[in-house]
């Protein structure tokens, strides 16, 4: 069997010798994924499932990165999921990382998975009332409400989280009274929010949000990221992420 | 008569020689009431309240800040009251800065004064239940949720303004969650949120919010503002803001 397609491309995570196989054209993960898979605390030996998982980036950094026993990724799209199992055998991961393909609106899925410990998601960002033209797109379904808004994100989160598990969010920060008015709805309490800024001076433009099933109510701010030094050159936190120093 | 009394002091606003009133000993007014009278845009000819306003201190730097026809101070301690009109007389400002005593619990008292086009609130910060020992203590009511809570002020804020008109509040980060569901549950869209860090790379600790009664769901986040460059010197923004430069 070909582990990798002609109009794929093999991608080196610099992490463990892991690699992703991603589409050449379409959706390919980006700053956001790796900044959410960063900002996550993973317990050893617990579960975790990713929602909207797309190529399986985040589940591949957090097999990389923590000791989680088993990482699951839940999406939609068909043949994202067999790309991303793909990837999965390519770094003889296919015991610990699974892809599944399901519905997070599809309430009996979900409740046939036993829930997790924690819970991760770069959900699609953008309302789908902002100017979307092709439904069919697969890159237009990763970044606009089209099959999932947020509040089926945060509702799904709910049924798949144990008492007090983790939820970890990657959003943008306009979107945030939505974020925090449906985690209240819902009763996962925010706990932490980490904002991440393209260099000093400027207003964030992504934020990271943690929140816990029935948790009590106590906010805390991390300090903030920035992305860019002054210069322009990338942040020592930045090249620490990506594993360069 | 005497304007100021013996256990008071008059502060130098350093603003077009506006001056406050304060105790000697007791709440004074601190770094969130100038940054929240900086952060709030003020039509001219308009009208504003300021709930919580302790020495008067926001309708002062507004009253020389901005050309508000009208602005009203709202207090529940009857000597807070007594001394922010006296502020007023030396200021020559008793057509223009008002302060009345009253609860923002009593909706009757609300009903009776005309809506207004902005209101303004810096309120008490801490939850009720944080260790609190004299309940008739002051400073205690200007820093603890005793007489008033975050719910009452927000549910004060939709009676006070007229259709679309603004709220702006200064509050601590980790009130954030709170913050942001109460305004939408009191239909006062968040519109704005500016952080203030107390310099580069460490998280926030003061937050300005600005919504607009029954606005449309649009979250905008304003440039972070640093109190302090990394050299200890205050930053140029805040020299601007304190009106130093």
């Amino acid at each position: 069997m070909e582990l990798i397609k002609k109009d794929e491309t093999l991608d080196d995570l610099q992490l463990k010798g892991l690699y992703v196989i991603q589409k050449k054209e379409g959706f390919r993960f980006g700053v956001d994924a790796v900044l959410l898979a960063n900002f996550c605390k993973i317990k050893n030996n617990t579960r975790v499932i990713d929602l909207c998982t797309g190529t399986g980036i985040i589940p591949f950094i957090l097999a990389g990165k923590t000791k989680a026993s088993e990482i699951c990724g839940l999406e939609i799209q068909d043949d994202m999921v067999e790309m991303a199992n793909r990837s999965s055998m390519y770094n003889k991961l296919v015991d610990r990382v699974k892809f599944i393909r399901g519905d997070i609106k599809d309430a009996k899925l979900l409740k046939s998975l036993n829930r997790f410990d924690a819970l991760t998601v770069n959900p699609p960002y953008k309302l789908q009332k902002s100017g979307i033209i092709n439904f069919k797109d697969k890159d237009a379904i990763a970044r606009h409400e089209i099959l999932c808004n947020l509040e089926d994100v945060i509702k799904a989160s709910r049924m798949l989280l144990k008492d007090n598990g983790r939820m970890y969010m990657v959003h943008r920060p306009d979107r945030l009274v939505d974020i925090l008015t449906l985690m209240r709805k819902y009763k996962i309490e925010p706990k932490r929010i980490k904002m991440v800024h393209p260099s000093y001076g400027k207003a964030p433009n992504i934020v990271l949000v943690e929140g816990q099933r029935d948790g009590g109510a106590f906010l805390k701010w991390d300090e903030p990221l920035y992305v860019h030094n002054p210069d322009g050159t990338y942040t020592e936190e930045i090249e620490k992420i990506y594993g360069r120093i």
